[in-house]
């Protein structure tokens, strides 16, 4: 691992690779195509086979963990596996959205950057800045706070009226704040609720942030490079998984999975042109 | 794993050990006596140690994941064999605080009922119901639901006023309002916030509480009873870890660890009768 700051690495990366996108790598077991489960370690080769096929077309990977947790000891030795396997100069988000209490935390972040190695990951604000400061420790790698979650049932308590602001607009302005301390931190905001999207913008300018859910509902694509590339900061890192990983479940899921990558990378950069023009 | 729902079984250790105690089994690399150290598989040994020394003393052993993760691969081994070796009449409650959009959780809930054959486990309630519900669908396990935790910097999020009520209170309602279909939720209340926790128990007066932050604070802990003995639900599980475990850390350490676990289990009985004259 260097010691260049994450958002730096990423930054390089998308330059690279000309894209914001990022391929979520998440192996669902009735989903891995039949011919890769023949293998001797088919949750790896899944991973071995997608990464080859879109190295030069993403700017990082995010493994979301709970995939590989499913699939026992295993699946986590085929994630640390799969990580070591990306090549240094694409950056890994690992997805863990982990938070405990301060000594807790500092486990969790142990476990995520230094035996799994990954770049960076998410975290869970709810317990508040002694939670987060443990992952925000690791200067050299980026922590993204889950914030506007791109899930249908958000609203609950993301969406309460807190003090006049909303809670996922409370931890936006913590995010910023923290900012000023951990220049290493971002946040996650979910493509689907556009419109929320842009409050969390107001109350975190220039915080990077990475944005899923665009894969599952396409019409958000376009609102997602809008709201990623509004401020100063690190340009957004968006995500697709299903949608590029499982475009087949036949022999050429890999050819499958790189002209969906292709495809959604163009539409990522037309969006980008449209808004920059 | 047998099909009672986990409160009964729980009910049923808390009855025939006499407790609400529970113990943490939180093995910290630094902490850890030499003696343990020494063996082939240390986590193992020291959790079969302190097992071993508490077994008639507790109604529950609560392993937080994170301090497993933290030791990689093997680490989560130990945890699997620490499971495994825990008699089934004494439930274990995973503390994993995991939370993700629907499919993921999914992927968690497998991970630690399947996987690891926890009878219980924790659940962070930031991403609201679909979260959760993958969690409370495995019926005949248990799911506390993080409400107050005992951290100093639970109050950014969890005391934010949220149309009325503070944002825990939230959470306590929508757990109240999800138990009518899953009675196999409940509530983490940390025991270092005790007024907070009465305006819990207003809004989920029968929901059981998993009760921890009495060991670092012991003022705490009389307090914590009287909280989760009321109402008509199941008795509170209360949690004590770094005291008992490293209550010594030289080759005594079993011995300490049972006289520490006594003295707990003494004084939350004597809260509990002080409590019902």
């Amino acid at each position: 691992m260097n010691q260049t700051a994450f958002f730096e690495r990423l930054t390089v990366a998308q330059q690279k690779n000309n894209t914001f996108l990022v391929v979520g790598l998440d192996p669902i077991q009735e989903k891995i195509p039949r011919v890769v489960k023949l293998a001797e370690d088919p949750i790896f080769s899944f991973n071995k086979a997608i990464v080859d096929a879109t190295l030069d077309l993403v700017c990082a990977y995010k493994p979301n963990i709970a995939f590989y947790e499913a699939a026992g000891l295993r699946g986590l030795a085929a994630l640390k596996r799969t990580i070591d396997y990306i090549p240094k100069e694409i950056p890994v988000i690992l997805d863990a959205k982990r938070g405990d209490v301060a000594h807790s935390s500092k486990a969790y972040a142990e476990a995520i950057f230094e035996h799994f190695g990954a770049d960076a990951t998410t975290v869970n604000p709810y317990l508040g800045i002694d939670s987060i400061e443990p992952f925000l420790n690791y200067t050299d790698r980026g922590t993204y706070l889950l914030c506007l979650t791109s899930n249908p049932g958000y609203e609950t308590i993301q969406s309460a009226n807190a003090n006049g602001f909303t809670v996922f607009q409370l931890v936006a302005k913590m995010a910023d704040s923290l900012s000023e301390q951990y220049p290493n931190i971002g946040l996650v905001v979910g493509a689907t609720h556009p419109q929320e999207g842009i409050a969390v913008r107001k109350e975190a300018p220039d915080l990077p942030f990475l944005i899923p859910g665009i894969g599952a509902q396409q019409g958000f694509l376009e609102k997602a490079v809008r709201l990623g590339t509004m401020g100063n900061g690190t340009p957004p890192a968006i995500v697709s998984a299903r949608a590029i990983l499982y475009a087949s479940s036949d022999e050429d899921f890999k050819e499958k999975a790189r002209a969906a990558a292709i495809k959604t990378k163009k539409r990522l950069n037309t969006a980008r042109q449209d808004d920059t023009e």
